[in-house]
């Protein structure tokens, strides 16, 4: 299994009383396939603080949904390039069915001190994520 | 029960291996409390198509995480008035623990006709929109 | 809020695409009708190593459904009482909606020392699960 | 991506404040799991009814914990053979990882005619049930 990109099909769970994909599922599929990315890359994301000096704390997550997916639909999820500041950044994530961008997803983080006060990117981290290939459409 | 306002207290599985409530949480919350405020005002989300000639798709939502959130804090979330377009609007939601604003929650919706083409938001549901108190901090 | 008895209406999300209750969002409420009658009472399911020398894991969960339930109804959760055992114990779940019993579930725990030895049921807790009113049906 | 095994590596969202798998995930993986096993052989269980003459209803569910999973662990869930009534039948569901069995879970339906009463479970599914291989223990 590789662990950069998630792949699903949408099941009856996933799906609301009209037959389409629920809003809310978008999101921990976009956690998943953070954390697996970061995993894959020998980081955990809860431990961030305890291996390099500086953890991450979720401070926006939003997801724009541009077509209507169903129940058995097959959808990839891909974490792409977003911004990268000083003290926190962003994660952007394409929800594809057959290569058509349906949903798209972002979550911020903000690095900081286990005291609780802002503070770089860690290096270890800011180096990955700036592996990260832009999103298609930018 | 009123159906206004939701009142939850948050559950071991509403929080990640870290203890604090995952970032995900908010959203289902967010829709329970605008289809029961609309199912309260006598509007059903899925059958506005039916009942007033021009449904709603949801095509975004948010949230901004402002202070963590533990297992057993109770938590209120309330939807707060927004943008209210031609043919979109958006819903905020505030939750709140002891008076204190903790996440603040946004969904985005648009009116389609039933042929998916852009449909001013129906009268009444407009009307009911503008009931809404405005955000807190606005 | 009371701690013993959970509310809820069912929301869009709760449904699957045929229009019912999905299947498995029975347990999450299980599990916080369980943790917030424990909590009521001054004991965290999470903490109770700690507190009283033994802790509890969780080996067997189920749900009999008895009656489909839509989008929109009002459903209460209250824990009833089930078999206490030496070393474990399982609690039962009725879902109600009007008085009418629409889904049972059960959990089953078991007391475990630290190091993952069996051993009793501690006092306190026992005596709280004893509490507990029998099933409407038994 | 074969639809008769689903695998999928645990993220946070799937594990409690302990850093355990959260007892109630496992029910949207045999449902998952489940659907599209019915799905890559032809079969759609929410249109069973209209297909086949018969429709299916959840009567039943449940889960075993064997042995206590971790966040990043990789599990696999397969479905198996369990018991094959006139009208109702039941599915296994082994989650293993790394071969080792860590919850064992079970969905029993029941066949009803579209008047809700009950009805032999049609030929065609009863033939694809008796496909599945027995469980590793039986």
């Amino acid at each position: 299994m590789t662990d950069d990109v998630q792949r699903f099909r949408l099941s009856y769970g996933d799906c609301d009383a009209l037959g389409i994909a629920y809003f809310a599922i978008y999101y921990p599929w976009m956690e998943r396939t953070y954390s697996s990315w970061l995993h894959g890359h020998g980081l955990r994301s809860a431990e961030l603080a305890g291996e390099l000096g500086a953890g991450t704390v979720g401070v926006h997550s939003e997801a724009t949904y541009l077509a209507p997916v169903h129940v058995f639909d097959e959808l990839t999820c891909a974490p792409v390039r977003e911004r990268i500041g000083t003290t926190s950044y962003s994660v952007g994530f394409e929800f594809t069915r057959d290569g058509e961008l349906v949903t798209y997803g972002r979550m911020t983080f903000a690095c900081r001190t286990p005291e609780g006060a802002k503070t770089p990117i860690p290096q270890r981290l800011r180096e990955l994520l700036e592996t990260l290939r832009a999103a298609t459409g930018s």
